[in-house]
């Protein structure tokens, strides 16, 4: 089967550098076909620093951006020539299989909901975040932040899609479905929550019951599954107390008498900042659709571009639409 | 003005004997009127270990305890000679001006609402937990738990409570208020928090806008406004995800050849936890009830509930239900 993966040149805030530089990689670790779009002349000028097997990329052009600032819809709208609005395009029409962007979420979301459309069946798309836990693997949260007020049965549909995707793209056998509630006990939470576990508890997913958020980074559950309000608290919360703390830590231990001892820790803080570098992961998938939309993180630079390819790549081989269809 | 404090002796992980001590030292420290409520015999053997005023320390006897495994309610209802009940009644009746209890927090939160009762024209109320901040200040997020499912107004209500108690208890001159968000702008978020976004632009607080879980830990508001679902969300992922990383960096910093720095770092470690010492700040207010009740956390030790006493000090010294009652 085909494999190409469009990619939005002009997206993130260090695009289109990264990205070509990304997409190059990502050609020669894995040797996927790219379709890279934005402006051809910027495009090729930033792919004649690379050496990489000529005919696995190529380059369509669009000749408008969207910025993060634009609001969402009428963006899509509007700009039919953005790389945004083109590259979801070559997605509908067949000509690639998956799309890569680390522009505007909000317009790659909204656009990947009426360009791509959705899976028969699924009542919402879904974005999935891999969060890092202490045990070395990832719990994957969803929804993240596509869907703001939901419904009881998205989140069935959004557990559902996730352990087909868990499964196959992570390689994670039967992964343990945790709901995100703020107590263990069934009868926790508010009027969504207690609706979805009752719910939960009628698939035949390794539903393990509900999660407290401060038990995500132990790796008690692979899947945390939530509103996207609430995913998108925990996301942001997440990525602004490591850095806060980090921060903190690196103060304390520079003050005065302790720079020796600082200049030993370089190694293992950098360690540390890996495990949580959200470049390793390379983006989050957007579930629901019937191909898939990876949304990159807007500072990606080329490691999480090309991660993000590569979870297209793992994702089509594996044809994990027709998984989570026969999932529902 | 009489400043009588009930204490539930037999509340929390480290109850009778830590809750006693603290109780201790805060008649010893700032010389207030305690009550401790629980098995007389229990708590006689546990003062005379210590040296204090007698006349600042009395006992009201109590013979139940309420455990956190009992299911809220129905405790209340049926243990009236537990410290929970039984203390909370000696507010009621006069007898106190306030209750502390690092007991079980639904029985604490249920039983407050119906024995104290509320404040006349408040919805909800609601419970305010500090959380450290890198500016070395606390931002006071409310509702951390109390409430699952808000109505927009119970939020306004919350962000004045709030502003009062931060205000006279906590000194914070004209406390800048932010509503809990998944993005700055106006437009973004829920149904609830954008309704409840236009209806604090409409009161006199010093409402700044959306504000971002990441910027929390920043300390970009003093307080921050949320339904108490998300709050607590907020709430034991800060918990849990600050126990993580400290494990973490000490894990990786005690590698081999690390142990001499490891050694020479023990003490600026030791100086960030006391930063996010909860023991600090002495527990939560439960704010909106006609008087204080603060709830405890569960693992208090001595200085935990000595500074819970002096929350309840400063609250009633300042007369703070009235000036909610004119907030509303």
């Amino acid at each position: 089967m085909a494999n190409r993966i469009a990619v939005d040149a002009m997206g993130g805030d260090n695009a289109p550098l990264e990205v070509v530089k990304g997409s190059v990689e990502a050609v020669n670790e894995f040797g996927c076909d790219i379709i890279l779009v934005g402006p051809e002349d910027i495009i090729k000028s930033e792919l004649v620093k690379y050496k990489y097997d000529i005919t696995k990329i190529t380059i369509v052009n669009a000749t408008e951006v969207i910025s993060t600032e634009e609001s969402p819809t009428a963006a899509i709208r509007k700009k039919k020539d953005s790389s945004i609005v083109v590259g979801l395009n070559l997605v509908k029409k067949g000509e690639a299989e998956a799309f890569v962007s680390a522009g505007s979420t909000g317009a790659v979301l909204t656009g990947a909901t009426f360009i791509v459309g959705r899976i028969k069946g699924i009542e919402r798309p879904a974005l999935g975040t891999c969060l890092p836990t202490i045990k070395g693997k990832f719990a994957f949260l969803i929804d993240s932040g596509a869907n703001v007020d939901c419904k009881p049965n998205y989140l069935v549909q959004f557990a559902k899609m996730a352990s087909v995707y868990v499964e196959n793209v992570m390689n994670v056998k039967n992964p343990a479905v945790g709901l995100l509630n703020i107590g263990i006990e069934k009868e926790k939470g508010n009027a969504l929550t207690k609706e979805v576990y009752e719910l939960l508890e009628q698939t035949n997913l390794n539903f393990k019951g509900n999660i407290e958020p401060r038990d995500i980074p132990y790796g008690e559950a692979d899947i945390v599954v939530c509103d996207g309000f609430d995913g998108n608290v925990v996301l942001k919360l997440s990525e602004g107390l490591s850095g806060v703390l980090m921060k903190i830590i690196k103060a304390e231990i520079t003050k005065g008498m302790y720079k020796f001892a600082a200049m030993a820790l370089l190694k293992p803080f950098k360690s540390i900042k890996t495990q949580f570098d959200s470049e390793e992961v390379g983006g989050a998938p957007f579930l629901g659709l019937k191909s898939l939309v990876v949304k990159a993180h807007g500072s990606s630079k080329a490691k999480g571009i090309k991660n993000a390819i590569k979870q297209c790549k793992i994702f089509v081989e594996n044809d994990i639409v027709k998984k989570i269809e026969e999932q529902l």
